[in-house]
C-alpha cells in the first residue's frame, strides 16, 4: 500500500490518499498552492492527528519552496493559516511550529518535514511494539474512528498494535464502530484492516454496549485528538461513551498516541477546545435525499473527551505508560 | 395529521403511513393482502411495539373478511404468519393472541380490531399524563429511536409525555438520537416533534455521552418493546448504552409502555429473543455508493435490554411504576 502521506520531492507536491473517496475509490492528490492544503485539512481528505501534522509539515516545506516576495511574512502567514485549520488536534500546531523553531529557508523546512515524516514512521511502529505486547493470540479488539495507518504515514497509532500482532502471528479480531457521523470506521477502519488480511467486523456505535455486554471484547483501542497533562484524552465523538461502557463492563481502554499529541501545557480536559462541524455532516450526507427534517438544529461537537481515570494506560513510543505516571515525561 | 395505523372499513383495507419514506414523503398504504401486511411489517414501513400490534390486529381483521373456503384453517395461518413477522415485539402476538381469544368470526375480529385501535389511543393518552407530571417547564428530555406518535396510533408512547406536557403549554426542548442504521429518530422523531411545534435538537447517537456530561438534559425517555417480569427492557439498539450513561451522569431514565408490552411470562432479559438484521442495513444504505468494503462482516443485533436497575422508573397507563414494584401488577 502507499502512505497515506509524502513528499514528491522532485515535482514540489505533497501526496495525500483522498480519504472522503475511500472505500470506493483509491484517488492520490497531489497539491501545491495553500488554497488546496487547507481545505484538503478542512474537508478531511486528509485527517488523524499524527497524519495532518505530517501533512501540514510538507505542505508548508512545498509552499516555501515556491513562494516569491517577501519571504519571511508569506512563510508566516501560510503557517497561521495551516495551524487554524482544524482546532484540536495538537499534533498540527506542533509539527507547524516544530518547523518555524529552526532555520527558516526552504530548504531547512524540506529537511525538518522529511525528517517529521520518517519518525512518524518510526513513532508508529514503536507504538505497535509496545502495544501488541498487550495482545494475545485470539484476542478481539473494539476501537472507534480510524487511528489506522490512514490516520498516519504507515501503521497508524490504535491499529499499530494489531498490525504488529498479525505480523508475528497472532490471530486478532477486530471490531470496528461505525463512527458517525463521517463514518471513519466503515469506510476507513474496515477497508484498511481487510487489505492488510485481519479479520475485521463492523457495527454501529450504539452496538458497542450489547457487544461488550457479551464478554467476547478482551481490550478497546483508540488513537488520540490530544491529550491533556493529567491525561484527559480528546479523540472522536463517542470515546467518552465508550470509556464509560468499558469501565461499566471492566475491560481495558487504552489510548495509542504519540508524545507529540500530549499537551503538557493544557492542565486538564475542559481546556480542550472541541470543534463543532457543519449539520449537514447529520442531516443530508445519506442516500441522496435529506435523511432528517430540513433545517432542522442539529447538535455535532467533532470531539469528546475521556476523563483519565476511564484509561487503562497510555501506550506510546517510549512504552505502556500508566495515567498517573504521565506527568513524570514532563520536560519543560 | 392523520393516524399511524387506521382501518378503512368500507373498502376493507388496513392503512398506514409508509414510515420508511418520511421525512421526505407522506405515503398512505392501503393493504389488503397477507403478503402486503407481512411485508409492511417486516420491511419497517410500520415500526413501533403498540403500532405492529394495531396493524396485525386490524391486518388480521382485513384478511378474515375475505377468505373463502376452509375459514378457520386460513385464519390460524395467517395468525401465524403475522405472529412471525417480528420477534422481539411482544403486542404483536398479545394483539393477535387477542383477537383469536373470542369469538372468531370475521366480524367479531373487526368489532375487536377497532377496540384494540381505540385502547391504544386511551392507553397512550393516559401514558402522556401520569408521564407529564414527570416534567417541568424549561426542561430538555433526550430519546432514542422513536416511540412517538409514530410507533402507536396517535400520541406514542415515550413522547405522549412531551405532547401532553406541550398541550398544557410547559414549553420541552427534546434531543433526538438519529439512532443508526435505520434513522428512526433523524427521519420520525425530529419531523412528528417539530410537526406538533415541540423544540427539537437533532444528534448522532455517540454524542449522546458529551450532552449528558454538559449537564443539560434532565430526563430521558424511551420506549420498550418487551419488559419482562423483572423489569429488564428489550428496546431499540443502543439504549442499554445510553442508560449505562444515564446512570453514570445521574440522569433519570424512563421507559414508557402500556401494560401489553410487559411478558410476565418472561422472567428476565437474558430471555427476551433478539432480532438480527441485514447486513445492508449498515453497510449500503447511504449515499447511493456502499459505504463500507464489500462483503465485510457485520454485527446487527435490532434490539438490546436494558438492565432493571439502571430504570428509574415505568411510565404506564396505570400511573408511574417503580422497577421493584412491577411484580405487584402480575395477574395470572
Amino acid at each position: 500500500m502507499i502512505d497515506t502521506v509524502s513528499f514528491d520531492e522532485k515535482n514540489n507536491r505533497l501526496l495525500l490518499i483522498d480519504q472522503t473517496k475511500l472505500p470506493n475509490e483509491t484517488v492520490l492528490l497531489s497539491l501545491h498552492t495553500i488554497e488546496e492544503i487547507e481545505r484538503a485539512i478542512c474537508s478531511l481528505q486528509v485527517r488523524g492527528a499524527p497524519a495532518i501534522g505530517v501533512a501540514a509539515a510538507i505542505g508548508l516545506a512545498v509552499l516555501a519552496r515556491e513562494i516569491k516576495g517577501d519571504y519571511a511574512t508569506v512563510v508566516h502567514s501560510y503557517a497561521q493559516r495551516l495551524k487554524a485549520t482544524r482546532p484540536t488536534a495538537v499534533n498540527l500546531a506542533w509539527a507547524v511550529d516544530r518547523l518555524l523553531a529552526g532555520p527558516q529557508d526552504a530548504e531547512s523546512l524540506v529537511y525538518q518535514a522529511l525528517k517529521l515524516w520518517r519518525e512518524d514512521i518510526t513513532t508508529c511502529r514503536m507504538i505497535g511494539e509496545h502495544g501488541s505486547t498487550l495482545l494475545r493470540d485470539g484476542d478481539c479488539v473494539l476501537t472507534h474512528c480510524n487511528a489506522g495507518r490512514l490516520a498516519a504515514v504507515r501503521y497508524g497509532t490504535a491499529l499499530a498494535p494489531i498490525y504488529i500482532a498479525h505480523e508475528s502471528g497472532k490471530k486478532i479480531h477486530v471490531f470496528a464502530d461505525e463512527t458517525r457521523p463521517l463514518l471513519q470506521g466503515a469506510r476507513l477502519t474496515a477497508y484498511e484492516l481487510r487489505e492488510a488480511g485481519v479479520n475485521v467486523t463492523l457495527l454501529c456505535d450504539n452496538m458497542a454496549a450489547v457487544l461488550l455486554q457479551s464478554g467476547k471484547i478482551s481490550s478497546i483501542f483508540i488513537g488520540a485528538d490530544r491529550i491533556s497533562a493529567n491525561g484527559d484524552t480528546a479523540n472522536k465523538i463517542g470515546s467518552l461513551g465508550l470509556s464509560i461502557l468499558a469501565r461499566h463492563f471492566e475491560v481495558p481502554f487504552y489510548v495509542c498516541a504519540p508524545f507529540s499529541t500530549i499537551d503538557f501545557d493544557c492542565e486538564d480536559g475542559t481546556k480542550i477546545p472541541v470543534e463543532q462541524r457543519d449539520s449537514v455532516e447529520i442531516t443530508e450526507m445519506w442516500y441522496q435525499k435529506p435523511m432528517a427534517p430540513g433545517g432542522i438544529e442539529v447538535f455535532n461537537p467533532a470531539f469528546d473527551v475521556v476523563s483519565t481515570e476511564n484509561i487503562t494506560a497510555f501506550v506510546t513510543e517510549q512504552g505502556v505508560i500508566a495515567p498517573q505516571d504521565l506527568s513524570q515525561y514532563f520536560t519543560c
